[in-house]
């Protein structure tokens, strides 16, 4: 028998790993016999790097890029010995690099994300992933073409920078993006679902956060919906109304649409780059859990993704969570088979945390007795 | 397959038939065609009569009796079609009967129940079930042998009546108890071990709550010693050792030494009454709970005594109760596989009970998805 742990952390309780430990003793304690593979998960939402440098292992470059206003900072990616390389915009382009007064999205610029790719491109890497979340910029993902090697030029043909007050002076586009980046798959961490342009896209949405006024967003969404029929009209293509493309004030549109970067949830890019499905495989059970099990679990947190790669398989997922709330039926629609609570009495939620590991074994035990029975 | 649902109530909140009513509409919500056999059931602490009465029917006659101190009373017990009588003590010889003035166990007599018991055999009665909770008196039984024909004198002939003060008295027996008792099965429900005298005696632990004081515990505790004596000396047998023979005041001596009652848990001749291991036969699993599932509830409640019928027929036995507390390794040990709690959130008790209803059908709906798999 195989039994899979793929839990989250219990926030506020557990860690991942902790959560395996404890299934696995417990597991073990019942048969030692029964193989038991532990996948400590996150959906990737505390950063990408940080959970896939913590599965992978890999190597941390620091390089020398442009702030979102222009200033040097040293940002770290990582390559993974395979030559993954793993990037996170918030590293050259984030909103922790800016001073409150200094947040403007007609200002900031997404050039400093476009240096830390060629970085890796040099390196010879074989493949990126690339967190989006935290980003300073909107955009249109200019500022990293324009560090990637593409020169834009306004009507009178002066080279524009990259930066979201510029996207509406495009006037031509010159130039090429690197030939290494075509060589390499390239992978957007992306889990909302907001397009380019409108009342629900990158600037409407997310300017507010960014720095933007009404006046700023309306520009910046006229700018964004110009800068992508610039970059469109090079392939013929559309980024317009695909779903994320909003994200990350616009970054992944030329990625999209001349380069073929793939567009997907934190949660599958960890899965998949863990090889998830394939050590599941063959195995009877899995079990995941959270914290707390609720409504917004099926959103692309642990639970669901791992739920929907047991479904694809046949096997059956149980979830192990410290709370169970009511409302969690899109789960079992996504492919959960099962969920238990480890909190088992109305002692409160500070009892609840503070015996947080023997209240998991105790559920552990039970629900381990139901299942191999 | 075939599910057995054998809960008690979920004290302050439902009934073990809305237990059993829920558990059904889930199962069949999975699989109309799963036989469902539904057994609400109780430990008889709230009244072996009302719980027997409610699973097995049978007629309620009333019956003028002696009250603990000889006033007439009217006391009811139950007759089932098949002939079994189904008698209260504390229907005639109980503390609800008295004001608290009157508490007095040297001159509290449980004639009123030997009364019943005549009625009863009148009546043509082939087994008699007795609950013994809640008496108000500590004669040994010598009330009630005595309103069954049995004459109690003192040393100067003079018949005893029977009550406290008279167990010391006895000098000799004359008379017989009735042909039709010996030939019918005294089952006598009984829910604690205290012996008959000692510290642990009828007197020295019920004596107080039965209104007696110090003086008397210690008369009432060496009168029962005496009794148990002359009533042994009929039969070269004793049972002053008796496991249970302290409750209800000795009530159990003389159908325990004369007629060779037998004294088992309420929960066992529960069970036993609704054929319990008959139901369970060949299903795959019993589904049992109540409102809370602690160390406690390894003493005689529903839960340990479905888990020990389970067991012995190698039935997975399920308790899904409103809370599961730490400590009820007893209960695994008495066969129970598996303790869940309907309770999956830190919500406080008033909102665990308010939702009650909707918490038992999602807890349920989760085992299932597990034991269907």
């Amino acid at each position: 028998m195989k039994i899979v742990l793929a839990p989250d952390s219990y926030k506020g309780s557990l860690s991942a790993a902790e959560v395996c430990h404890i299934l696995t003793e417990e597991i073990h304690g019942v048969n030692g016999e029964i193989e038991v593979v532990s996948m400590p998960l996150s959906d990737g939402g505390e950063g990408l790097l940080d959970c896939l440098g913590q599965a992978l292992g890999g190597e941390i470059f620091p390089c020398q890029v442009q702030d979102p206003i222009g200033r040097s900072v040293t940002a770290r990616y990582m390559m993974t010995p395979e030559g993954t390389a793993i990037i996170e915009m918030a590293a050259a382009s984030g909103l922790p690099l800016l001073a409150p007064e200094e947040l403007n999205p007609m200002l900031t610029s997404s050039y400093g994300t476009g240096e830390l790719i060629l970085d890796a491109l040099k390196r010879g890497c074989r493949q990126i992933i690339m967190g989006i979340g935290g980003s300073a910029t909107i955009d249109g993902g200019m500022g990293m073409a324009s560090a990637l090697g593409l020169r834009f030029v306004d009507g009178q043909g002066n080279r524009l920078k990259g930066c979201g007050a510029d996207l509406m002076r495009v006037a031509g586009i010159e130039g090429s993006l690197p030939k290494a980046l075509s060589e390499v798959p390239i992978t957007i961490a992306c889990d909302v679902d907001n397009p380019l342009c409108g009342p629900r896209g990158a600037a409407a949405v997310f300017g507010p956060q960014k720095g933007a006024d009404p006046e700023m967003i309306d520009h910046l969404d006229r700018g964004l919906a110009h800068f992508s029929q610039m970059i469109e009209g090079l392939v013929q293509g559309e980024g317009q109304s695909i779903k994320g493309m909003g994200a990350a004030g616009g970054i992944s549109l030329p990625l999209y649409a001349l380069e073929g970067a793939v567009l997907r949830g934190g949660l599958d890019i960890i899965l998949d780059v863990l090889d998830f499905d394939g050590c599941i495989a063959g195995s009877q059970y899995i079990i995941t859990g959270e914290g707390r099990t609720d409504a917004q679990s099926a959103m692309g947190k642990v639970v669901s993704g791992v739920a929907k790669r047991g479904k694809a398989q046949g096997i059956p997922v149980i979830a192990l969570s410290g709370a169970v709330e009511p409302g969690i039926e899109a789960l079992y629609e996504i492919g959960l088979t099962a969920a238990f609570p480890t909190c088992t009495n109305t002692q409160g939620l500070e009892w609840q945390i503070t015996h947080a590991g023997d209240n998991l074994r105790r559920a552990a035990r039970n629900i381990l007795a139901l299942i191999m029975m």
